[in-house]
């Protein structure tokens, strides 16, 4: 049998675990630096836990586990009974499943804020970074299970929090390297459009049409404010965001005067400019267009975009009201952030940002060549003095042909090879041979280790 | 709805993930300091991947996954069809389920090895630290998701690998404070004793009932040796492993005597004194006794005990041949060992080898208390500073009464504040509070990272 993988799903190599791991290390320690905790949460909920949380589509795509006493059952007529229920209800039972993998990490964190309640002290600030599994369509870029690496604030409604998850994504990207652009806006500002445009009920279609701009024109989206029944007189309105040019501070002022009529406009325009100005990034940019996830916002919005490279965004975010109202617990406002590792790995990768340490696996540093029993004796007691010093290090387990061992060593690429033969032995002495360039040292055992970190710390 | 989590699964709070983390960190550095490289495979694997490779009893603990197609439908009648298949054959088919959760890690490191064999360079160290799934009945200690941190050699038949292992292990309980015992035996000798009695065939009778010395005294093994056929001679036989005593060395020559007419048991005692003297670890012990997944290793056996603490074994593992044949890769030979770090965080809140800094949250180590938006902006700056000197540090984002602010420092063990209010102002100055015996001291701003410093790395 030829073994294979679920589709949508990966496994990965040394080489990959290396970069991944380069990445969240970055995410985790600005979270930590933050002070933000983390925490983490079973990749199995209640089903009741989740579902009705993503709307209709999202329940579609929840990997469902299959309850276990229908493994357990061995009664063919048991498993048969359980069956003809379902097959008299014509729907997935409880019967069949209670439980199922978790789709993000937001809804898990509602749940374990009200189960945890009295013990957090609020604001809580947490981070988690696990995996989450979707029964999406798999394509480029898409998988069915994926790390998320979330953010969240929640039990304060300052503005300082949105200021901070900005000045954390700021800070990631520019350890990373990566040049972005973070978009911000904000949804009392996309509610104002919708109320001078005297149709306050179309802020979605609004926001949907204008969303479309960069890709469609200006035309295009007239025409489409149209069809969803836009009068004339409520498209002349929003007409001037589409032609609108300028600078950031242009684009507020712009604003300011278009939504003078809305108190809640101008509300949104004034979080914004608060926001800016304490995070203080010249990488913030407002974007009035921005309408990600809008029906859970309800203040803040982000999203980051990658410079010179084309994918989706690479981190996003916003401040939501009453997360953990669907768990009985209200009036408990947050505000999260969430990077994608896979599309940040893609750019990192199109960008050549990674560093030759990280293009390689996570390996040792110098290997002991093995010519048999003897020799191995005489270099265990090395071996054993070059892990002391915390570095990694490995003798080749069998005493095959010294070409095999150096395609391993070059394999794994481990950039130093330590060779003993007889006249080593005779003479307290070993061959130190640099993989990169082939030079060799013949150097006095005493001397192995100061001349290893001189290799490797000072680059001698 | 009052939220809950499924049966067997947890929520780690920051304080608990800080203490896992000590712990899956000091494991994955020996392994790297070793020559291990990480690497990830999915929770989820194709059910023909899993299924027979645990028995029959661990089909029935796997965590099957419903098909999405089957949620994908909104046709009734269509799920009702499926559900009509299932009732005719009466068993869980193809319809329902096609993956499951991982059940551990080798089965998975098997897969992957077959998969990616061209890639890669024998004999292949790797390390694995993931969550597995098992529909166990919950009890004390035992839970339905619980992390795995394991490390395989595979491709070499090298008696090195044994003995890297158990050093790893020695060196891993080492940095944890953890006194154990490491017991190793060989099947080979298990094997000897077998044949030595005449029923070579009853190893595994033979074996289960040495296992229960300790628990059950000699009268009760020699009664249940009887009870599974064994002759009187084949009992004599055996009697003297029950009532020998002796040290180390004391054991191994009596092995030697008793299975000089088994050359599989000679072989076995041969390689486990080979492996005891390249680890030359005082903490290593050999155990006849020991048994651990003997239908599955066929050379070394390692188990772990914590001295002093009545739990389970903590780690183990042994050598296995043709692990990857199950895929149709023939004749890798491979010896592995897993650790598991549920009952080591037991063992170690038992011994109380938590350090203060791993029984708290990992947390921030400044806290500006926030009186208002003035003092806010007075402090913004500070606070960069320090978070730029690498160090933990946040701004109370509300400026609520004073009193709250400090037990949220005292929540999340912060062990400072710094207060900023009119008179610190108009003197570019900032009070800092020590959350721990309550000094205060007023300082210049300008010295407010040095004093910091001091007082966390150099204990001023």
């Amino acid at each position: 049998m030829k073994p294979s993988l679920p589709k949508g799903t990966r496994d990965f190599s040394p080489a990959e675990m290396q970069r991944r791991n380069l990445i969240t290390s970055v995410i985790a320690g600005v979270y930590h630096k933050f002070g933000f905790e983390q925490i983490e949460t079973p990749a199995m909920e209640n089903l009741t836990t989740l579902t009705g949380k993503y709307g209709e589509e999202g329940d579609q795509l929840l990997f469902r586990i299959l309850n276990s006493r229908l493994n357990e059952s061995k009664n063919k007529s048991g498993i048969a009974d359980a069956f003809q229920v379902m097959l008299d209800k014509g729907t997935n039972s409880e019967l069949l499943t209670e439980r199922a993998l978790r789709y993000d990490l937001t809804v898990p964190f509602a749940r374990y804020v009200v189960m945890h309640q009295n013990d957090i002290t609020f604001p809580f600030k947490r981070y988690q970074i696990q995996p989450v599994w979707r029964a999406d369509r798999p394509q480029k870029g898409r998988y069915r299970e994926f790390v998320q690496c979330d953010a969240d604030i929640i039990g304060s409604n300052s503005l300082l929090n949105e200021a901070e998850l900005v000045t954390i994504i700021d800070e990631v990207f520019q350890l990373l390297g990566i040049p972005v652009s973070i978009l911000v806006n904000n949804r009392k500002i996309l509610e104002g459009i919708a109320e001078i445009s005297g149709v306050p009920e179309n802020i979605i279609d609004i926001t949907i049409a204008l969303d479309k701009l960069d890709k469609i024109g200006i035309d295009k989206v007239i025409e489409e404010l149209k069809s969803k029944g836009l009068s004339d007189a409520a498209v002349e309105k929003i007409k001037p965001i589409l032609t609108f040019k300028g600078s950031a501070t242009e684009k507020i002022a712009f604003l300011k005067s278009l939504l003078a009529g809305s108190a809640t406009g101008l509300t949104g325009i004034a979080e914004l400019e608060k926001v800016m100005a304490l995070a203080g990034s010249p990488s913030v940019e407002p974007d009035i267009t921005l309408a990600r996830g809008l029906n859970y916002y309800t203040g803040a919005i982000f999203e980051v975009k990658a410079k010179n490279v084309q994918i989706g965004s690479i981190a996003g975010g916003g401040r939501y009201d009453n997360l953990t109202g669907i768990f009985g617990m209200e009036d408990v406002s947050g505000v999260g952030i969430s990077f994608g590792i896979d599309r940040i790995y893609d750019v990192m990768e199109e960008l050549q940002l990674f560093a030759i340490e990280h293009l390689q696996g996570h390996s040792s540093r110098l290997l002991f060549v093995n010519f048999g029993e003897e020799e191995q004796s005489y270099c265990l007691p090395l071996l054993k003095q070059v892990r002391s010093a915390g570095i990694a290090a490995e003798l080749f387990p069998d005493a095959v042909k010294m070409k095999k061992q150096l395609a391993y060593a070059n394999a794994k690429h481990i950039p130093f090879v330590a060779l003993a033969g007889s006249d080593e032995m005779n003479s307290n002495k070993i061959t130190l041979k640099n993989m990169r360039n082939g030079e060799q040292d013949i150097i006095e055992i005493t001397a192995l280790l100061p001349w290893l970190q001189g290799k490797l710390y000072n680059n001698e």
